[in-house]
């Protein structure tokens, strides 16, 4: 049987280290435009406690998403061994393309992808470069897409990247900027013989709810009310997507892991996408809450968003290449185990990957 | 056999005409920021020679991509006689997001798929609804996507539709700015059990470019020289996208007729991406001759670019749905007839679709 395996990943960790408490001196403002109450220093400890973010990362002021995406890529080829020429899909995921240090214009012409395979130096035209727009679901939907193509028959070897600068488009006057960084991950997928452990994608899952919950993550004008209202920043309505993702996930996950066949108490990991230390707990009770178990088994969930903060598409990818190479405490992956890729997003997408070491 | 059939198309023809004469007060420079001699009139005359482009259409001030996209879908739909909450693919090609008027800013988060879907009011949270971006093959490259996703059993319906607002993003001192229009348009595909007559999607090719060609269209700034250099707009290099086009293209579409297992003297049409009368007329002629044929059959090649310009990923679909409705001169199509899609746009990026009626 023939199945989509993983055969490489990477990652690319942005170089600006950027703490808590260096936002300890800017002042925020409420969704309704009235400046914060100080002091700084509690709004900060208490965002801490909520979302487990210490510190996140910036890409340098040079840096474009597309660049991250490159690096992320180079590393995921070299990690998996393939010839970059043999890659017939290299799919790139993200929301706000490219976005320059200081400005407001999102560029994506010619795709990120374009871009990524000309600085890959892919000349196989048959390589097909494209991006997907999907909120932070964007990365795992790509892995969703390689694997149609690989079963349709017009792929074998996809490489799919998340790639995000966060930092360009967040509002400065926004308590929510803090959650959000820059990063690309990335994976090469192919299409391979599965021998007697069946190892590869088992089984996926994917919801797109957009009535009432289209405008939960969207853009908007800055929360200081002596900004350009003419220019849009990230916003989030936080308690609405917490209190979806908590609806939602746990059930499409759920729905994910009993297509494949395997048994909850086989699962090994669960990749959350890294949104909030808080909810991904709440994610996890839930899904094994789902299966009439009180308490999720030690170290089933690692975690990098204490140190990486959320870079939208490409916290999985990264994280994952980040247990794969042995990076994250307490964390190791062996051939067989079973584990579940799971995100949710603007959109309001939500997606999950069962897949088997 | 099972087969790919569309079953619906639908348009958005925007309202504001805008003719050649209305260009005649402009001022052009050129790329290297001199203002171009007067008279004006002589410039419009001769673009429309070399591109065919009599008038072009603009949205009205107040919609957005994602608008214009709701209405050709939601004419797709009606057309089609579909439940639309039966769709499992909702799939939205652009390259510029939505753009509101006089603002610079593309905007895609949420997805303009999402924006699109609640617009429709589609509850039902199976139907997952993402972006691509492929330049202005982008429409074409998701039917090739869904077709792929229906072959590997995850999805049976999909509307696919292409939208774009190239009136908010063009130079208006660039000449090339006179190319580019707005507009939408969409199919419902449907996975279906083809009858003897075997109609649906035949074969596709699909290819990137992007060693030297990955900046022939971009995005940079005016060509004005005392405006702002941090606001970019679509470029373009005119000669070297012609000449890219016409040593691929025919190639492309050939490669993708000759896997249908159709013969050249059976294919009815060809729906190329209107880019430039000009240039689409080559294109034609080069397939034919590809077969020895010196000169291509009358009525071969349906055209809107006289009045509609180009509106980038919504050529296509428009031009479907105005021939299906049989609202373009000497073009009919009849049950069993063999058409060839084909596009090429930023990326570089070139697809063709062999379908039967």
């Amino acid at each position: 049987m023939f199945r989509s395996v993983i055969t490489g990943a990477g990652s690319c960790i942005p170089p600006i280290v950027k703490a808590n408490r260096d936002f300890a001196q800017d002042i925020f403002y409420s969704s309704d435009q009235h400046a914060l109450p100080n002091p700084q220093m509690g709004i900060v400890e208490k965002f801490k406690e909520i979302t487990g973010i210490e510190e996140r990362r910036y890409a340098s002021d040079e840096q474009i998403a597309s660049d991250l995406g490159a690096i992320a890529g180079q590393n995921a080829i070299e990690d998996s061994g393939i010839d970059p020429e043999e890659i017939d899909q290299l799919i790139v995921a993200h929301n706000f393309g490219n976005v320059g240090k200081d400005r407001s214009q999102m560029v994506a012409v010619p795709s990120l992808a374009s871009l990524v395979k000309n600085r890959l130096g892919i000349r196989n035209p048959s390589c097909v470069a494209y991006d997907i727009l999907f909120g932070c679901p964007g990365w795992l939907q790509g892995v969703i897409q390689a694997d149609a193509f690989f079963k349709a028959g017009i792929a074998n070897r996809a490489l799919i990247i998340g790639t995000e600068t966060l930092s360009r488009i967040i509002d400065r006057f926004d308590r929510d900027s803090m959650l959000f960084s820059d990063g690309a991950g990335a994976v090469v997928l192919e299409y391979k013989e599965s021998g007697e452990d069946g190892a590869g994608v088992l089984s996926a899952a994917t919801e797109t709810h957009a009535i009432g919950e289209v405008d939960y993550i969207t853009m908007g004008p800055s929360y200081n009310p002596g900004s350009d209202r003419h220019t849009s920043y990230i916003k989030m309505k936080g308690r609405k997507v917490y209190e979806f993702a908590m609806k939602h996930v746990p059930m499409a996950m759920k729905n994910c892991l009993d297509k494949s066949g395997v048994k909850i108490e086989e699962l090994k990991k669960v990749f959350i996408h890294q949104a909030n230390g808080k909810m991904d707990e709440g994610i996890t009770k839930r899904l094994f809450k789902l299966y009439g178990i009180d308490q999720p088994p030690e170290h089933v969930m690692p975690m990098t968003i204490h140190w990486l903060g959320n870079s939208s598409v490409a916290t999985i990818p990264s994280l994952l290449d980040l247990v794969r190479k042995k990076q994250v405490p307490d964390h190791v992956l062996a051939p067989g185990d079973v584990i579940l890729f799971a995100s949710v997003g603007a959109g309001m997408n939500i997606n999950a990957v069962c897949y088997r070491c």
